[in-house]
């Protein structure tokens, strides 16, 4: 099976691959985008993507967010892995903290060190990257001695960097969900522990829509355990709604939700039901490291 | 007045500040990150702060949100600004499109041209900057003649630069809303079109309670312009929800509906209620550029 994931080697997301019960059997494809990994599905070039979806402290990924609700061609949530997050300072063999100017990172990963890099290295300048993992590759293989990374321990032994500095994020129990997307088809069967996630396009918001759209939900006993807002692109204040469910869409009471909100929106777009991540389940080692 | 704003020179948040209608007493003073512009309005250094919320594409800018949201002290909105926002490819004088290797831009300006980039300019690099602005004068001062930056037209003027391909994003009309924050205080007059924005939190998510604070305000025939979800850093499905309603906290039916939900969520922290934005209004001049 081929997978492509957001890379470059050392990414969360790379662990994140990793963790899966079939990864031995797994090629590992790294792309340096969200879309790019996304897009290999859709043109069949790989079976699968893995990629980030949300944070605990930063929410959503948006890139990710955006290809689900209005990417071309049809994309399915075939499972999701969900992995602690800590972030350490790297960089090159022999340099100390204080011979760094310059520190890179991906931008969700700075600014949950910012505290942190406020407090102990104010003057140092930042520098975005596509990636963690790119952040350090850079590092590793740039001109200039005096630039530090901020990623995983997994990317610091990818690219014989250092660790000058550990657990530097603010939330030590930060928390990443990645999901593993196909090119479409059937749904993964009913295990009784499920989550359903659809996107829901309601044109012109109003409170009375979305309230309607989400008693369908309560009514009938189903949990939300997520939602987010993401703009249509039309105009301010226009939103598709993303939403996680606890249960299979083969549920009874799932079902019949999803179809009375059909009445209700404008459109509904099932995603995928897979089983929920649980950590200690034998599908889902939980390595000391993770993602952006 | 001194106003802080998310700078360099030229970017689209500068255009904002421009078009206030007290600009010409305003002292702007530009900081580098979101949480530095607000860290200025707490600390006493500036009166107000004039930093973008959200856009039409891209949604909520998350630093901003985040400073609001969890930020030490208290934030008021005084007033919002929107203006549509036009990306442009700019280089130094006599480059062309061909020379070009690497693209540098905000990661929000960067994905809204990313269609463009791919169709026009596939195999050149990519590399993020803090803002528009600062990609602009990285490729104005740098000693790298093959960069090209994604910004404002203002930012090509402000660092003499060529733009060598117009307005190239995905959206033409897309907008960013800008918000001006002081540090607390009382709310504006009742100007009878106004927009209250508040930031509630539901500790545990459950479809329930969603509905049930939503209810609050269409039972009182209370319109919601905008929802937004942002994680409490807790765990995954923890949210703070930040909502924008039609009308002024003066407004009985605001009043009341606010009311109720203090009785429902665990905490409600009113933000501001400000004149809405209205295009050709004359406190609203709007530049023909505009935000990241």
């Amino acid at each position: 099976m081929k997978y492509t994931y957001l890379g470059p080697p050392g990414t969360f997301t790379e662990a994140a691959l990793r963790s899966l019960p079939n990864a031995s059997g797994i090629q590992a494809m790294p792309r340096t985008t969200v879309p790019a990994a996304l897009s290999a599905v859709r043109s069949g070039e790989s079976d699968c993507a893995v990629v980030p979806l949300e944070n605990s402290v930063k929410g959503v990924v948006p890139a990710t967010l955006e290809e689900l609700v209005t990417g071309d061609g049809p994309l399915h949530i075939e499972a999701e892995v969900q992995l602690p997050v800590t972030f350490h300072l790297m960089a090159r063999p022999q340099q100390t903290r204080g011979d760094i100017t310059t520190v890179l990172s991906h931008p969700h990963a700075h600014s949950q060190c910012r505290k942190w890099l406020d407090l102990h290295m104010p003057d140092v300048d930042t520098v975005f990257s596509t990636s963690t993992a790119a952040a350090a590759r850079t590092v590793a293989e740039g001109s200039d001695q005096n630039v530090a990374a901020i990623a995983s321990s997994a990317a610091a032994q990818s690219y014989g960097l250092d660790v000058i500095a550990s657990d530097i994020g603010e939330h030590t129990h930060a928390v990443t969900r990645f999901i593993v997307v196909t090119g479409g088809g059937t749904p993964r069967a009913r295990t009784g522990d499920d989550r359903t996630t659809l996107v829901v396009s309601a044109e012109g918001l109003a409170a009375g829509i979305l309230v309607d759209i989400l008693q369908q939900f309560s009514s009938r006993g189903v949990s939300l355990t997520g939602i987010q807002s993401w703009p249509t692109g039309s105009e301010l204040g226009s939103y598709y709604f993303f939403l996680d469910l606890e249960g299979h869409i083969q549920d009874p009471a799932v079902t019949d939700a999803i179809g009375a909100v059909r009445c209700r929106a404008t459109a509904v777009h099932v995603l995928g039901s897979y089983p929920r991540h649980q950590a200690g389940r034998p599908d889902s080692l939980r390595p000391q490291m993770a993602a952006v």
